[in-house]
């Protein structure tokens, strides 16, 4: 449907506490995502999943239903406060698998989970952008996954890096629709 | 969070046509779920799963984000028009134990699939509502799945049958609340 | 590979004591099974699923590694001791979906868990075979789980009733083969 | 239960061609491990999940049920030929979350696939062992994939780099009961 909001997923390190540069980062960057017409996605625990849903709740555009938990665990409750649709699945750390079939992922530092969502986004082909921080956001940010060809069409296919959530953004812009395209036109990934 | 919506899934026969039985009731029962202030979540495809949707976006109370849809495959794209959320998964008919971990299930009609999510969403100790038609909703409706006790504080605990959207309206306002807190006061499902 | 044994899982009620009738029938149906030259695969935990792997033990046939189990937790340990390979899944009750990809699943009574693998398997278009006795193997065994047409080849295509082992291993010596060729020759599940 | 055997998995890249240094380590690796008393699991199709396969077969140990494959797909039949129990799940690359719960992972090059699945074995503290070869093993090889600390008990916790079949014998004979200890001993991962 051609007014579906794009699903943006928002990763990273899941105990940052509030303050701290992730954290701060996400939220700058949940407000920037839903002002620009996009609705997020994350795990709905803490760190950095909490920081960009409350952000998120601050943007101008915001409405209800635009904040997005996937949950490890049984319980609609578990999710952090700022979440508006709360699912919970069962599935532990394999929810994460299911974070990774947003439309586009941007990691903001990160360790090991952080890590298994990167890795099956590019195996789904998803759009892919990271913050040059510490963590795997930033140790990948700039490169390649692996060495497949994801898409004929899109010469530079890569993990983007970027600083600020303003350039975040419009990686989105620009990005989004290309890879929209390219996965429609080519094989299932 | 005191204020989340309630998410209902609407589960039923994935290829029932426009027109039938079980599509009107799908299709009134989403519109009337979603002015008594729930969200909807279903499979995301045809039949009784895009009458839901279909008749959510009617609602006087719609929003857009109130309609989910979990899908089965690797694409968004997959959905239904009238689905505002769609989450592709990639896991198959394995995410109709997704779709079972809702507040509560209200099915309509049905076979298999519609069985491994009642029988799931019962292990899972949700609230459950089936309509008394022609397939599996029907054949449970107004039974227990298995013996086992799944609250001592709720002593009908049953698959709740009903005939019309209203009644269904009326089993979620008394029971849901019933049912979050004996599920919080229990041991985990 | 023509010379890979088949799977057999054998599902039902996981509480079922030793010495019950569930129990009894499983161990005798765990042993036939071996000595019929199965591999048998169970959810990994108690009741019917230790039962048949028990049995499974004592058959003349056995060797180490014909006990699979397909475990809920994230820990090989959670096995009963009659389990050759444990596998766990960390997926909780998702897990049953696994159990219902096997070549064959025989239900010995059950609740909505061996209701969810039932349902499950027929979906996946599996040969199903199911106790008389009570619970939910009893209640389906004879019968179709939905209208769906899964073979064409297959007219009298259902969940067939047995009453003991002898009789199972007895659809399963006829039935395995015709199964295998006509999911082969049909378009997937 | 005491007596039963490792499951190890081999994981890498899955489109090693027969002769490349990947696969001669993977088939000289099946071979050592299952004369070293252990079961392989993989994911049950081509390139190194085939070599650590067919020399599994080769060992003076060997005995049928000891080469495990759990394929992405719906059919047993679409693991390879060397594969004596094969789990199709449908579940996709979310297979490759159940592979990492095998007692160790052993990487051996591989891409984002084994990627994915070195880090969900890292959260699921899993003993990992990785060749110091092109690509993801030989990335990690010797470090710690974030900074968490698994276990008290092990201070050298990290993805042992290893360089031949002999090496990664010899980490697996002294550590696996190490880890295998220090997972009973601590709060689950």
């Amino acid at each position: 449907m051609a007014s579906r909001l794009h699903l943006v997923a928002v990763i990273g390190d899941g105990t940052a506490s509030e303050g701290s540069r992730p954290w701060r980062l996400a939220e700058a960057l949940g407000q920037r995502l839903v002002d620009a017409g996009h609705r997020i996605l994350t795990g709905g625990l803490g760190g950095v999943m909490e920081a960009a849903s409350r952000g998120a709740r601050r943007a101008a555009a915001y409405a209800p239903g635009v904040v997005i938990g996937i949950l490890p665990g049984d319980d609609a409750a578990g999710a952090n406060v700022h979440v508006d649709v709360s699912l919970p699945t069962g599935l532990g750390h394999l929810r994460n698998a299911l974070v990774a079939h947003a439309d586009a992922i941007v990691a903001i530092g990160g360790g090991a989970g952080t890590l298994s969502e990167i890795a099956l986004a590019w195996i789904h082909r998803r759009l892919l952008v990271a913050y040059r921080i510490d963590g795997w956001s930033g140790r990948l940010a700039g490169t390649r996954v692996d060495d497949r060809v994801r898409f004929a069409s899109i010469p530079d296919d890569q993990v983007f890096g970027v600083d600020t959530a303003e350039e975040a953004i419009t990686v989105l812009r620009r990005r989004l629709p290309e890879y929209a395209e390219a996965r429609r036109a080519g094989t299932a990934g």
